[in-house]
């Protein structure tokens, strides 16, 4: 229960620039890699691996390292970092893509400090399934993989998707992704087409309406914590799949109520992500403000 | 907990044509006081309270009362039944009203049967809010009352839907309903929203994403029951009401315990709704199926 496992994540550290109804934000620090191991931080250990441009404002790295995550593994390139900027003012459920600027990120190719390679709890963010399955191949012997993907990868490289989810134990997709990689238009039946491709676990996640986990012994749902600010959903399934997976890294115990309970806990930190711009809320609170709104979270689904 | 109260519910039976990516169903048994009845009678005795045009297929009537529904306040009119055709072919989440014919529907003017007014638990399904008051003039002492409505009527006797939901014990919208009538985009301002409009109780109910409970005192959110099978949701709502009034007057009892089943049993009851067109898929179904899939439920949700 107290045995401590380290946490890698591979991912993206980017500059997002993001309008929704609660304001606009400039070059704030987003990216996959960025929100999972915050959000990871406050369970277990996080090591992150992803690439910046020698742009990347030193602030940003000192609020990362703040949450005592490891940097070691996040290079610097020349060249200017990822950019996206988007828009939550039509839908605040979606992000409408304003613009996208690969830059260093496009080159991506992870490279694993000493030491990381002995992660048991490993992410791979949503990122290139090539580079997901060449990272895997680093591994050997027993670990707990996740992965994310995205449209674009399960548009335009398929079959690499599939290997590589194969590979992992857990797979995080939202709804729209889980429909889109099985052809199923019914929730049940994509659910049970992720877990054909091979993983133990999949969590369809479903932003405001909360999240199901799949399983061949069980499914278990949560309706998502309910909020009245909400200003900014970027990186609330980055967060979410950090909360989740830091809660197993915590635990180090993989069973049915594990599982179930980190369902809650990403829920929670998904909850906490969307309060505000960024990883901004994250700088607000500690452990007893995420307990009690676990607790929270709870009252309003126990019966 | 055995003491059985009768149920009343004021609404309309009608004849609904459905389109579906299911298949097309013309002519067949609907109205908001049909599915209520039929699902609230696995519960309680149930008092109909409606009007039909001497069209009104004796076989659909049969149907009705095979539930042991108390057909006595189904007043038969001169005219034409109430036709409403529907269409979820593009989205099976939103019915495309494709022809509304009110017919006798258009000069309802509810009749209480003798008998009736000492019904504890009354249901005013979605008609004009006007009428809902007239009607709730005839009962005096304590009753539970529960109340639906529709966008048409949040639009058009904004006023009087106010005064009519002040007077219930529980207000029923879906979600696009709750935040129109509450003006608010956020589902947790609506819900209060709704609170603060004078019912003890207000739900909240969110298709296939489940419900939500609001309360001074708790709020309690439920998924929706997964299944494979969706062919027709119309009248889930109202079987929803069904279950929830129907467990509420089986057990006799307001406190936090029955309102959060009840929500479970209302939740199932649409979940069977959804599986067929019309209400045939309570032609098949008996208490124990409906038990079975409560357990099924629970254990969905249950860490």
């Amino acid at each position: 229960m107290t045995a401590f496992n380290e946490i890698l994540v591979i991912g993206s550290v980017a500059l997002d620039t993001i309008k929704s109804p609660a304001g606009y934000s400039k070059e704030i620090l987003g990216g996959s890699a960025a929100y999972f191991s915050i959000s990871a931080s406050f369970f277990a250990p996080v090591n992150l691996v992803a690439t910046v441009g020698s742009d990347f404002p030193d602030a940003h790295r000192k609020t990362i390292t703040s949450f005592g995550v490891d940097l070691k593994g996040l290079e610097v390139k020349d060249g200017l970092t990822f950019r996206w900027e988007g828009s939550y003012v039509k839908d605040m459920n979606c992000a409408e893509t304003i613009e996208t600027q690969l830059n260093v990120f496009a080159e991506f190719k992870p490279c694993l400090p000493k030491g990381y390679e002995k992660s048991k709890y490993i992410f791979l963010a949503n990122i290139d399934p090539d580079l997901q399955i060449f990272i895997l191949k680093r591994f050997s012997g027993k670990r707990f993989i996740g992965c994310d993907s995205m449209n674009h990868w399960i548009k335009n490289k398929n079959s690499s998707l599939k290997e590589m989810i194969k590979k992992t134990s857990i797979v995080f997709l939202n709804d729209m992704e889980a429909k889109m990689l099985s052809g199923e238009s019914n929730m049940l039946k994509a659910g049970k087409y992720l877990l054909s491709l091979g993983p133990k676990f999949a969590v369809v996640k479903r932003g405001e309406y909360g999240a199901i986990l799949f399983s061949k012994d069980f499914i278990f749902m949560v309706p998502a914590y309910l909020l009245e600010d909400v200003r900014d959903p970027t990186g609330a399934g980055d967060t979410f799949a950090g909360g989740f997976m830091g809660y197993l890294a915590k635990t180090n115990k993989i069973n049915e109520k594990n599982i179930k309970n980190a369902l809650l806990w990403g829920s929670v930190m998904a909850s906490f992500t969307v309060q505000d711009f960024s990883i901004n809320r994250f700088l607000k609170i500690n452990k007893k403000t995420i307990e009690k709104r676990y607790g929270d979270f709870k009252k309003l689904i126990a019966m």
